[in-house]
């Protein structure tokens, strides 16, 4: 493999949210082993590291409680560094979890007052956003959700998470902005049990809204992952239906919490397969990196951890390609009769009532024999393994 | 508690799955510990026992293979157990998993002539589920999964999936027959990975379909709980879509093998919060048993585990009557602010412009006297606790 | 059941960590929602509860970095309060895990100087423990463990872990202290994976050290249930072994981040089945609280969180005594063969040999008739079932 | 990586189960997919694949119930098979889990005749094995547990299993067999709880034997992580005890039911560091697949996936050689402080009274100062992906 193909630079969509490499390692046992890190030291040296742009909570950008005046600094300082690195700001999003004023919730807190406040604050920064260019403002609702059963109904607190995203909906559309909504769902942590817990459940939920259209999704690996679900295969799903917007890739090993290892750490399989879904089915939106560098690291760590992230996406974008344009491959999928997946179960033309005819689909049909067939998945597998340790 | 209060009838519309109760034991590492249970000998004894109805397979009743002579000899005598009882049949559905024809899928197999073959022994069993009166037809996909890779091009398995939803909201239509269907979701097990893993992928999916308004969900207790997911949470947001059809009550112990255990048995208090939920969310489907008397049971032990489904059911449904009714409940949830949960966040006639310019939702919010605010969910939950402990 | 039985008084050995009702609830995503707890207040409102002591870690009572004269200044306040309340100390343990110098471990530290650096606080620690009268010293190595492969030699970490147990042990030996250590395993969180991750291990590792009989067990009911594990069967096996020296009470839903649920929470059934074995089993410790009242709670629900802790045990004690002392409990164990599992397999007197020559052990035991046989388990954990919800 | 490295001959001692090519693919919800495989055909074919080895349980040998001269015939002719192809048999186990005499287990089943029962078959098995000239025999007490709370008293439970294991150990004594046991760990599955769950319990049980020297583990990697356990990390521990007498590799998929994936499938980085501690800590072992070829493959795709089994394991061990062989690695480690972890705490010749008085231990320790060191892990572990990857 080329080095120069692992070798990230603007075209590959690499972004990275201010909030990771700026992570200062304070967790549910620990104080903070990183200082704070200034968001324009973020973008230059991801820009020296061959990022494309870089994502904020307006929190990140902005402390929270800023005056005016020092918020107006704030985004003058940070355009400043846009322009000067050619960074963008493709997506941004609210912090409505760090305040304790979140505590039960955002969009769906008990409190009313809350709620409304969560609303202003998200519109806020959607304007802020809109002005840096952002298309995608992400929505993840980590503090709507309970430890405890009676303490939130559930059918109540998805009326009112409905009614947040149809306002937010027609306020974008009101302003004309070019910004549509991704939805980052999880199951648990910092609640106990969070709404639109999954990929599928955020999916579903987006059916109900006023304006579906202006609303995908923003998956996380870890998060799908955290549910012991297979996360290409809710990619998948989410594509299928039209509605992948966004994407965070990180690493998580397993059913456990959120680690936010970088790309390729945890599960590295299906990050191969996840990077062989992406660029096989052309997705054009950014390949965001939402990872935690260990709290054991310091600076150094921190940008070897993000170099990482783009290092592995780039080795297993090679790894994937390969894998498909091998003929031993095309010739297992089709031993493994993916073709015939691919066909329509009823034939061109044919009808129901053509099928319920058909004797040789059911009456006639073989099933002892059919149930023989091997379906050779074993050896298809194995090469992509070979391909994945680069051993064929 | 009244005793009579915990006596099953046929009101409580309480119906097993022949499968259950005539479960073998037979398990991965361990052959059959209890001989074959006749369907007759089934229905008369959960009739005994209070149940409302049955529900089967149709490799249940009729075993795969049986001549058309003897199929209808095995129908004929379970209609006759059925009238002599006064049982129901409000469910059926198909084996798909079984057959080593199916090791690949059935509507989703890679091999054509196997969603041929499986869509038409769907049908042949839909025609006699009608004839039964059933008006659900529930649809596992156990086996529509992978456990590689390659092996499965997802979004052209669901194509697939969608095609063959199509086809039998298609023929249901077309027959007349007042029947729709329930997806069952299950995130693993038969296969390393099931299609539409869990409520919300399937939710999601229907909403696909030509005809979604024939297609809603049977959630299973533990296919949830295996993916760590909370199963009222679930139940919630599958009534509010409006699609809880039926539902497969049992128990399990967290994350691992399906253990299909009583109900009651595995996670207690989310099977009360479950009932709380479907109580007073006027549920009117059945509340359907699909668990399995562990292996060590002789028949004895199978029409215990049956009556304790039913005896924890109505215990729970008693005392979350209770919990609802308490005085003391209904001032703890106003405590937590339930009622402020059940306002829109926008006020009557209140319009976005309006929550724009309102200074008190931000300008002017006190957040860090409103982040003060207790929320007062434990002793809410406590109390609940106490409810269900019987120290209340 | 009578209210006395569940009002909680110190002949109920309930002890709570300063930690605990003094958590401030940080987490990994947000903010403190409570001020600082005074440890005085602690000591007086448990008390009032009807607590019977407080634990602490050094730095919850002396913040960290307090000059000696603070330090003695925390210490005489602490006591006074102690003394005015009867409130004991029974245990004690050392934090080393919130300090950043801990990131990668206190005893296995990759670091020489923070591994002498950690022996030395947790022996300035324990010299104060002692004073105090604690009788169990908690060791937590939340620290010790690795989020990568190659960061870590486990063998050799092993070795290091050993050491310092042992020179622990000489100091307490020299000391002439009346202090025994309790390893608390946890499988993960803050680290990927952590040493000594369960019950078993760290069991195992006892074995290794120079004083093994100074070195039991602290285990945590959510730890454990964090690696899917059965608590009750672990705390059966620490005391067949002889070592569950102290208890952490708690509650945890599943396999997810680490809760510290109130106890009773989380899995109820397994909360029944410990305060069973506790109580039958003799065990004498403390009943220690290791919990976290929700962040969502002000310190009223603090209080109310710590009270349901107790009343949880009370009640689910009274309960498993009836269960007990249940004559159709009798004789359910009984029909379930729990009195031949009491027998041992060979006879009175019965050598290996004489079994080998039993042809009714082998030769001539009809193997199928012994299979037919039911276990009657369902019948008999329904009866459990009966008296945990007060129907019986 | 020359194709040689990756050919797998006698040398490398790779074995596998009679039962892991022979699996029929029945699983909990299907019947089976192959036709039974006759243990000469698994000897022949094995050993033209490279393997050294056969291993097996009595009933794969010997069909359950065979008479003594069918019994006779059927070793005949695998010792015939053994002898023409040079394959050994370094291992074998009882199948105490099939027949339904084991539901509630045998040598803790509440039965005292099964429990006598069970200890005959496995002591008749020890024959063969011996005679067979296996070293270790496997005990899997896969049966060995509960579902649900008063079923099994876990400590009386423990006093059988113990029982067990003293006299198979007085038998293997007194027979003078070569042979020691190497226990099995495994969470749940078929068994709702197993006894000895995992990798730690097992090792503290074998401390309470009467001839702990004669017992070891056999750690199954699928097992481990059914519990989200790491398990290079038991691994570890068992090496660290001298313990590690035999080892099942295979893959697992995360937290669900006991998938027994081909070596590689799975988590491939736990693979590797699997492979990189075996080979780097000298053990001398098998290499043990033991794994379920999945039910979709025929017996081609039986042999590709026991194919696939080695040279994933050659893969690996190349991979690590190269890793600990790589300069940048070595300063990796080095940075990382692996070196300082290998160093004692104390001095030589340093005593506890001199650590208590250095006080650069301690009074002049600059926490702060060693707080900021990073730990180079991230760059050490992107080392490792680059080397698994084969991109370096």
């Amino acid at each position: 493999m080329s080095t120069d193909a692992l070798t990230p630079n603007p075209s590959d969509k690499f972004t990275f949210g201010l909030w990771t490499v700026g992570w200062q390692g304070r967790d549910p046992f620990g104080d903070a082993t990183r200082p704070a890190l200034d968001p324009v030291e973020s973008v230059t040296k991801l820009a020296e590291l061959g990022a494309y742009g870089v994502t904020f909570h307006d929190d990140d950008l902005i402390p929270f409680g800023s005056s005016a005046a020092d918020r107006d600094a704030h985004i003058a300082r940070f355009r400043k560094a846009l322009d000067e690195t050619g960074m963008k700001v493709p997506m941004a999003t609210t912090n409505l979890f760090t305040h304790p004023v979140f505590k039960d919730g955002a969009f769906t807190s008990n409190d009313r007052d809350v709620r409304r406040y969560a609303l202003r604050k998200t519109i806020r920064n959607i304007d802020l956003a809109a002005s840096l260019g952002a298309e995608i403002y992400v929505a993840w609702g980590g503090r709507e959700g309970a430890e405890s059963g009676a303490a939130k109904d559930v059918r109540v607190a998805l009326d009112r998470f409905k009614e947040a995203f149809d306002l937010l909906g027609e306020y974008v559309t009101e302003q004309g902005y070019n910004l549509r909504f991704a939805i980052e769902p999880k199951p648990n942590e910092p609640r106990g049990d969070i709404l639109l817990p999954t990929v599928g459940h955020a999916l579903a939920f987006i059916n109900s809204l006023e304006r579906p259209e202006l609303v995908g999704l923003n998956p996380e690996v870890g998060h799908e992952q955290m549910a012991g679900l297979n996360f290409p295969h809710g990619i998948a799903q989410a594509l299928w239906h039209g509605k992948l917007f966004h994407i965070d890739l990180n690493g998580q090993s397993g059913i456990k919490y959120d680690q936010d290892l970088r790309f390729g750490a945890g599960d590295l399989r299906a990050a191969f397969w996840l990077v062989d879904l992406l660029e096989s089915a052309g997705y054009e939106g950014m390949r965001h990196f939402d990872f935690k560098p260990p709290r054991t690291e310091d600076f150094s760590g921190v940008w070897a951890s993000a170099a990482g992230c783009m290092r592995n996406y780039l080795a297993l974008k090679q790894k994937a390609a390969a894998f498909r344009a091998d003929p031993e491959v095309q010739e297992a999928l089709k031993a493994s009769r993916l073709d015939q997946l691919a066909q329509p179960t009823l034939g061109e033309g044919e009808k129901l009532a053509d099928l319920l005819a058909d004797s040789s689909a059911f009456e006639d049909f073989d099933v002892e024999a059919a149930a023989k067939r091997g379906m050779a998945f074993e050896h298809l597998d194995q090469l992509a393994m070979d391909h994945l340790l680069g051993i064929r």
